[in-house]
C-alpha cells in the first residue's frame, strides 16, 4: 500500500542513454508531488553497496531534463552479482530508511533488480533505458529515439561526401542483438542495404543489390551494418569482400561508435522519460513491485520484470519490406 | 484491382511539413517497385488544374529524404473548391492518363480529395502530413515529431537566458485547435505551465501555480502557450496580466513562429513517411480508395478519409497530469 | 605587479551570450594555473554589491564549457550606477580580500567597470561578450559566432516553407545599432535583401530589387531586417508596404527573438572564450588595468576600456557589396 | 584585362569540404553580376578532361548555399597529372570557349592548377577549401570552421558517456599534417590532452598529465588525437599503453572519421565562401592569374598559388599554451 513507502531510492545502471536524467527528474518530482522522500544513488548498484547516496528534492533536478548521460552516474558492478554484495546493498538501504527502489537501465539492471527484490522482499520498479530498444514489453526504451536521430544526422553528413565522390560507404551502427537502430536509421538515411543481427541473408544478396543499383544509375550508396550482424565478417572485411567482387566502387568504412550514446535527448525521449518516471513512483505507491514501466500504444503499462527480461525480440519485419521497396 | 492502375499522381497540399519529401520519395519508389508510372504534380490542387506535371522515376527522388519542405511545392487553391475547378483537374488527369492520386496534407487536402474522388470516381489515397498532429485515425502525422524537436530546441536556448537572468518567459507555439505540440514540447522543455486550446483552466490557475513555484525556490520559468489557447487574451496580454498581478518576475515573450514548420525531418518522421508512402501505393493497387494511410501502434492502417476528417481530437489527458507532476 | 594580486573576482553582466560560461571557466582555470584564488560573483554588479560570492576552483567549472548562458547569472543594476552603490561594492571586495576583477559583458558592463576602477583604484579587466559584435578594439565578441549559426539555422528552416509555398519572408534579427548579425546571417542564409541600422537606402531600393528578382525567376525570397533598421517602419509595416506595392507575393513575417541569445556555444566561441579568459588573468597579473582583452587577427590584444566603449562601429562595407553580388 | 574573359569554368577537386557549394554559388552569381558566362565542370580535373560541363546561371545555384559536399562533385585524377591529360583538358576548354578557371580545393588542386596555367597560359584562380586548414596565405580555408563544430558536437556527446561512467576517452580527429582541428576542437571540447603532428612531446608527458588530473579530482577525461600525431603509436596502441601504465581508468577509443567532412556549412563558412567566390571572379576579371583568394584579417587577399602550396604550416603555439592552462 501507498502509505508504507516513505522514501524511494533511484539509480541508473548499465550503459548510459539519453533521457536518463529526464527520468530521474520525473521520479524525484513525482516523489515530491506525493510527499515521499527521494534519495539519489550514485554509480548504480556499486554506489548502492557503498552507500553513495544524496537526498534529492524538486529543485535538485532543475535544468537537467535536456542533458545527455546521467548525473547519478552509472557503473557495472561484479560484486552486486554475488549474494554478499546484495546483502551489503540491503544494509545500506535499511540504514538509510529507503523503502523501495526505482532502477533505470536495461536487461542486466532488471535482472539484478529481480534477484535483489526477491531475496530481501524489497519493492523495485524498473524503467527501460537503453539505446538498443531491446527490452520486451515496451514499444520504446529511453534513448532509442535520440540515438536514431544521432545516427541519421551522422549518415546525412557522410552522404555529403559519398555523393560528392560517388562512393560506397559501409557504416557500422550500434546493436549487438537487435537490429532496430540499423533498420530504422537505415530507412531514415536512405540506405541501400541494411545488415542486422536477426537475419543473415548472405553477402551475395547485398552484392546482387549493389549490382542492380549500379545499373539503375545509383552513383553512391550507403550500407548500414549493425555491429552484431551475422555474416561472420567484420565491417572492414565486408568492405574488402565487396571491393574484390564488385568493380567500379570506391569504398569507405565508418564506425559511428560512442557518439550514438550521448547527446541532448529528443522531445520524444524527454516526454517518455517523464511518463515512465511518474509511472514508476505511482506503481510503487500502488504497492506494485518487480514490474517495468513501459509504453504500449502511447499508454503507460506495468509489465513483470521477468517478462521484460525474457521476452523475445520485437524485430519488425514490415520495416525490412519498406526498406527494400524504398531503396529501389 | 491492382492491374487497372497504370499511372499514379502524387501531390502535396496545404501547409508544408517536414517529411513530405520523404513521403513523395516513398510513393515514387513504391511505384517503381510495382512497375507503375508515377507523376509529380506541382503546387497541390492548383497545379493539378493547370497540368503542372512531371514524370518521376526512382532516381528523381534521390537525396531528398532529409530535406524539409516539399520539392513538389504546395499551395492553397480556391478554384479547386468549385466544381468547375475540379472538372478542370479531372480533365488534366485523363489527358495525362493518370489513374489515381496520392494526396499528402491535412484536413483541407483530404476534404478536397473526398469530393474529387466521389464526383469523378477516381481512386484517391491520403497521407496525413501536418505538424499539428490534429488528424483522427492515426497516432502521428508527418512533421509532428520534427516540430516537437524544433520547439524544445528553441526553448532550450531561451531557457539559457531565462535562467541566466531569473526571468519568466511566455513562449507561443503552433496549434490552433490542437494542444499536442504545446503539451509535449512543454513537458519536454520542462515548462512550468502549458496553455492549450482544448481546456481553459483560467488565468488564475496559472497565477497560483507561479506563486507556488516562486515560494518553492524556482527562479526562472517557462510558460508554453498554444496559439489557439482559450483565455481570450493573446500572449502579450497574458504576459502583461501576469506582470501586473505577480511581483518579482522579469517577464518576456517569444513567438516561435515559422521555424516550427521547417527543418530536416527527424528519423521518426522519415521512417513514418516511408511506411505511409509505400502503404499508400499498395492501398491503391489493392483497389482501395478514399482512405488515409495512418499509423496505429506502429502498424500501417487504412482509415476512411471521412473518419480522418470528422473524428474528434485525440487530446491526451494523461499528459496534462504528467505535466502537472513533473513541474512541481 | 603580479605578486600583489592574490584573489580575483569574476562576474558576468548585461545580456547573456553563449561563451560566457567558457570564459568564466578559463578565468578560473588560469587563476588555478597561476596559484591565484578565484571568486565567482553572482548576478553581475548587483551581486557584487550584495556580496553574493562563491569560491571557485578548477573543478568547480567542469562540464560548463559547452553550456549557453552564464552559471554566475547576469543582471542589470541601477544601484551600481550611483556612487553609493559602487562604494557598497568596494566594501564587499575589501571584506573578501578580492584584489581585482574580470568583468564579462558589453558596453554597459565596461562603462561601469571604468568608473569603479578609477574611483577605487581597483584593477579591472574586461572580456567582450555580446552577440551584437558591437565593441570596438576586438574583431569578435563572445557569442556572436554562435548567434550567427543560430540565425542561419532558423532561416534555413523558414526557407523550407518559403520555397515550398513561393513566399516572401521578412525576418527580424537582433542588432539595435550594429548590422553585423543581419549582414552576415543574411549572406549566410542567401537573403535577397538585408536592412541594417548603419545605412538607410530606402524602401524603394528594396522594392526595386524584389521586382528585378521576380523577373529573373526568383519564386521565393528572404529579407533579413536588423531590429534597429532605419526605415522608420517596423517589420510588420515594412511587410505591409511591400504587399501593397508589389504584386504576386505571398508575404509572411517572422521575428526570431530570444532564441538568438542562447544555445551551446560554437567551437569558435569556446576557443575565443578560452583565449580571452586566460588573457584577462594574465593582464591582471602583469599589472594591467582598465583594458579589454580582445582578438585582433587571431592574436590576443589589450585595448583600453575607453577605446572599447567609445570606438566607432566596424561595419564592413565590403560585406554589403558581397551581399549585393551573391543575391543577383 | 577584364574584357578578354567571356566565359569562366568552375570546378571542385580533392576531398570535399562544407562550403564548396556556397563558393560555387558565389562564383556563378558573380559571373552573372559581371555579365560573364559560367560553366560548371563536374568531377574536378577528371570531368574537365572528359568535357563533363554544364552551363550555370544565377538560378542554377538556388538553395545550395546551405548544403554540404559539392553538387559539381569531386574526384582525384591520375591522368591530369600527365601532360597528355592536361592537353586533353585544354582542348575541352577551347572547344567550349572557356577562357579561365576557378578551382576550388586544396594543395593538390592548386598544384595541378599551377602546371596547367603555365603550360597553356590559361588564367586560373584558386579558392582554398579543405577542412584541415593547412593552406598558407589564408587565415581560414573553407570547411574548417564547420568541421570544428562537427567535432566538438561529437565530443560533447561522448563526454556525456565519459562523465556518466568516469571514463577516459581517446578520440581521433582529422589532420594528417596539421593539428589545427585537434588543437581548436580539443580546447573547445575541454580536452585534457591534445596530440598533434607538429610536436611530439612523448607519451610520458601525457601519462604525467593524466596522473596529475586524477589527483586533482578529475574523474573522466578526453584526449584528442590528430590522425597524423607523431608518437609512433596508433590511437588503439596509445590507449593500450595508457591502460597498462595508469591504474584506475576505464579507457575507450573513438575514431570520428568521415562525419567530419560533411554537414551543412556554418555561417562563417558560408560568408567566407561568398567572399572568396566573388573575389575569385573579380581577380580573373582584373587580369590576375595563378593566385589563391584568401582571407587575411577579414579582408580578401590574393596570394600567389606557389606561396599557398609551399608556405610553411601556421601552427599556433599560443593555442597550445591556452590548452595547457585551461585543462588544469
Amino acid at each position: 500500500m501507498a502509505n508504507t513507502i516513505k522514501k524511494i531510492g533511484v539509480l541508473t545502471s548499465g550503459g548510459d542513454a539519453p533521457g536518463m536524467n529526464a527520468a530521474i527528474r520525473a521520479v524525484v518530482r513525482a516523489c515530491s508531488f506525493y510527499n515521499v522522500d527521494c534519495v539519489g544513488i550514485y554509480r548504480g548498484y556499486q554506489g548502492l553497496m557503498e552507500g553513495d547516496f544524496e537526498e534529492l528534492n524538486a529543485r535538485s533536478v532543475r535544468n537537467i531534463i535536456n542533458k545527455g548521460g546521467t548525473f547519478l552516474k552509472s557503473a557495472r558492478s561484479m560484486e552486486f552479482k554475488t549474494i554478499e554484495g546484495r546483502k551489503k546493498a540491503y544494509e545500506q538501504l535499511t540504514k538509510n530508511n529507503i523503502d523501495a527502489l526505482v532502477v533505470i537501465g536495461g536487461d542486466g539492471t532488471f535482472t539484478g533488480g529481480v534477484y535483489f527484490s526477491q531475496e530481501f522482499d524489497l519493492p523495485i520498479v524498473g524503467i527501460p533505458a537503453t539505446i538498443d530498444n531491446d527490452i520486451s514489453g515496451t514499444d520504446f526504451t529511453l534513448g532509442y529515439d535520440t540515438a536514431l536521430n544521432t545516427v541519421v544526422d551522422a549518415i546525412d553528413k557522410i552522404r555529403d561526401t559519398a555523393s560528392s565522390h560517388n562512393r560506397l560507404f559501409f557504416i557500422e551502427v550500434m546493436g549487438r542483438d537487435a537490429g532496430d537502430i540499423a533498420l530504422n536509421s537505415g530507412i531514415g538515411a536512405g540506405a541501400e542495404e541494411i545488415l542486422i543481427p536477426e537475419e543473415d541473408e548472405g553477402v551475395e544478396r547485398m552484392l546482387e543489390s549493389l549490382r542492380k543499383s549500379k545499373m539503375s544509375g545509383k552513383l553512391s550508396s550507403i550500407i548500414v551494418v549493425a555491429e552484431g550482424e551475422k555474416s561472420g565478417k567484420n565491417i572492414f572485411q565486408l568492405a574488402e569482400y565487396v571491393e574484390e567482387h564488385l568493380e567500379g566502387y570506391d569504398i569507405r568504412v565508418s564506425v559511428l561508435g560512442h557518439i550514438q550514446r550521448g547527446g541532448r535527448p529528443s522531445c520524444f525521449d524527454r516526454v517518455l522519460a517523464s511518463k515512465l518516471g511518474v509511472g514508476a513512483v505511482e506503481a510503487l505507491l500502488d504497492g506494485d513491485s518487480k514490474v517495468m514501466i513501459g509504453l504500449s500504444h502511447q499508454h503507460v503499462v506495468r509489465v513483470p520484470l521477468t517478462v521484460a527480461i525474457n521476452g523475445e525480440a520485437k524485430y519488425d519485419k514490415e520495416l525490412r519490406r519498406v526498406a527494400d521497396i524504398t531503396s529501389v
